[in-house]
């Protein structure tokens, strides 16, 4: 899921929740959030082939299209998905129902809806292997339902019960490829794709699981809009995920559907362009980024040896043609042995991350966003740098750790 | 809630959602959802004063004002918000929090979740007296909370036992005006205010009841947007309802917000003209064109004596100055005695409408939007008419009754 990066506590509040003023070289940075700003300068680029216009008397209607068993997708949104995973090759969508939410949250809501009945008797267990997305497991809490229930790391199930088993690949926090892990009798499957696009991962394969979440929030950055989508095979599926997102917000915001359909559109339309001089393709701005941003921090994470990063396998990409690694849209960082809180002690230096322990995995770990605006991710190297500094010194680091 | 006219079952399919294509004489006229297209010729008229731009580059984030503790709240909304209720003279908004949602519906759920606690033993029982919104029930139990469930009509509900009663004011289906009817120690009552703009009924007074619901889809007939906004006066459950919100769906799309930002603060803007010769005054147009469906509605009717229509009291409205009567979003029609099936004897008529038991009362009556195209009113007159002439013939249309 893309949407995953939600303001938790106060420590995270929304007063340092926007990366804050980063002309102050004091000011806390926050890269605890996923929020996807580094793509801001891209679209500033593109100029107005991408702004979207809408008069005051159109979409006054609940209604999109009435001929779709989804009445509340836009048709036009319907064709730019299609339409950009056919351009991509990362997922088949022949066959498949595409089923639109706010974002890919209210997805997952859908399905857990949609994949358990009223008249079960027990919950259905949801599992994800950890590290696992820090937010399942309040979404599927979230009102305590008598349909399903969060049964945790998907390692350690072993209950001879029905379960949904969330797959995220690549996965968030850890950038990797992953399969399911219970494969019992009885369990379904739910892919969790929000990050299966060539600027973050080789695109090997074009997927074609029963249910596949995406959304444009890590898609194309424009999470502002709040639109997700969910190509699902069984049509009664996806019938019944259509029923829970009208009752629970009667459709999704029309504007929002209407200009990601507009801006899906054009960067399939760029992606036949990929490596052309002419440039302006986005999953190559996406991935030239991402890949110097990594480099950036790989050197600065070798020069101390405080912390350790993850490797990724190289492969090749069937979209751009090349063999090349992931370069995720978070690091996810691991101190050395010694240090027990990775959070803490970036928080000691303003910088807010996620550690370990939401993730169903050890505090020593934390998740960065890799993702946010240059400024923010200049002050972030800046401040590695300066943590290493003190700890190839006295090591008057340790201090400040639990 | 505005937001309450939800495709159910397969009689209502999206294939008959839309009004279809009323040029055919024979066409199925759907007048059970409340789609607000009535107001379309308004904003047409309007010109370009409501179009509503945003570039590639806008909106990125997930974040709309992190010094608001309903931090995905775009700040222009919120001044729209306040501006136009301050105009128009409904509600009260010093000392309010403000939060938006995906349509009322959301809000709804945001305000259950808010009031109850995952620590408390039993489930709070949710009541509405009926007749009431018929998606109430259904979005209650949407999933099967262990925190809250619905206990049906509060004139009924005589437990010792907690509870939240919603005060749907003007009442949703029946179009008076409502109070609380339970009255006992630890209820929490919630006013659902989607209909109290003067278009509908009188504004008497300007409302501070502690949570009060709103939505564009009944105030600017902008439902496709999907924004509903909450006006709540306790600090901490604004805080709540925010949190459910962020995980829910991590906020409301920021198009909607700014788009229906835009279209209130015009309507605010043009309150001040009521009555003025250059007209464009959106409440003038809704009151003007309400008030003559009416009029034909109830002489229609009258001439057969085969349904009957609410009455409803001269009050005084503040905003207009006039002395008026309410010209509510639907009919609430009563068939004559004899007649069990009023939805029935209206859809033999391909008549679309929702029936009394829907709404936890009696099916002798039904339930029939006012607020749709102008073309599919003339015909829902037109076979009124007819249904009445053959009842005052030989009465057959009894044959196909229940």
């Amino acid at each position: 899921m893309g949407g995953t990066d939600q303001v938790q506590g106060d420590r995270r509040s929304p007063a340092a929740a926007n990366g804050g003023d980063t002309r102050d070289r004091n000011a806390v940075i926050n890269l605890d959030h996923g929020d996807p700003t580094m793509y801001e300068s891209f679209w500033r680029n593109l100029g107005d082939e991408c702004t979207f216009v809408i008069k005051g008397y159109e979409s006054l209607s609940y209604f999109s299209n009435p001929k779709n068993p989804c009445w509340f997708l836009e048709p036009s949104l319907e064709e730019s998905i299609k339409s950009l995973h056919g351009a991509v090759g990362n997922a088949v969508t022949d066959g498949y129902s595409i089923v639109v939410g706010t974002g890919s949250s209210q997805l997952f809501q859908a399905v857990l809806y949609a994949l358990t009945s009223h008249d079960q008797r027990n919950q259905i267990n949801v599992v994800s292997a950890a590290p696992y997305y820090s937010s399942y497991a309040e979404i599927t809490d979230l009102v305590r339902s008598e349909l399903y229930k969060w049964a945790g790391d998907a390692h350690e199930f072993d209950k001879d019960e029905p379960y949904i088993e969330l797959v995220t690949s690549p996965n968030n926090p850890s950038g990797v490829i992953r399969g399911a892990v219970v494969n019992h009798d009885g369990g379904i499957l739910v892919h969790d794709l929000a990050y299966y696009w060539p600027q973050y991962t080789p695109i090997t394969s074009s997927l074609e699981f029963d249910i596949m979440l995406f959304t444009a929030s890590k898609c194309t950055g424009h999470a502002g809009s709040r639109i997700g989508w969910a190509l699902v095979k069984d049509k009664d599926v996806a019938k019944k995920m259509t029923k829970f997102l009208e009752v629970s917000t009667i459709g999704v915001s029309k504007e929002s559907q209407l200009r990601v359909a507009k801006i899906l559109q054009v960067v399939a339309d760029r992606c036949k362009r990929f490596g052309s001089p002419q440039g302006h393709n986005f999953f190559e701005f996406g991935k030239s980024l991402l890949a110097k941003r990594w480099e950036i921090l790989r050197e600065t994470v070798k020069k101390a040896q405080m912390f350790t990063l993850p490797k990724y396998p190289l492969q090749h990409c069937n979209y751009t043609g090349d063999v090349t690694q992931a370069h995720p849209a978070f690091a996810w960082i691991k101190c050395k042995e010694g240090i027990k809180d990775c959070e803490k002690l970036l928080r000691n230096h303003k910088i807010l991350t996620r550690g370990g322990r939401k993730f169903g995995s050890d505090p020593g770990f934390a998740r960065v966003s890799m993702i946010g605006r240059e400024e923010e991710f200049k002050m972030f190297i800046e401040r590695l740098s300066v943590i290493q500094m003190f700890n190839n010194g006295d090591g008057n680091e340790n201090r400040n750790l639990d």
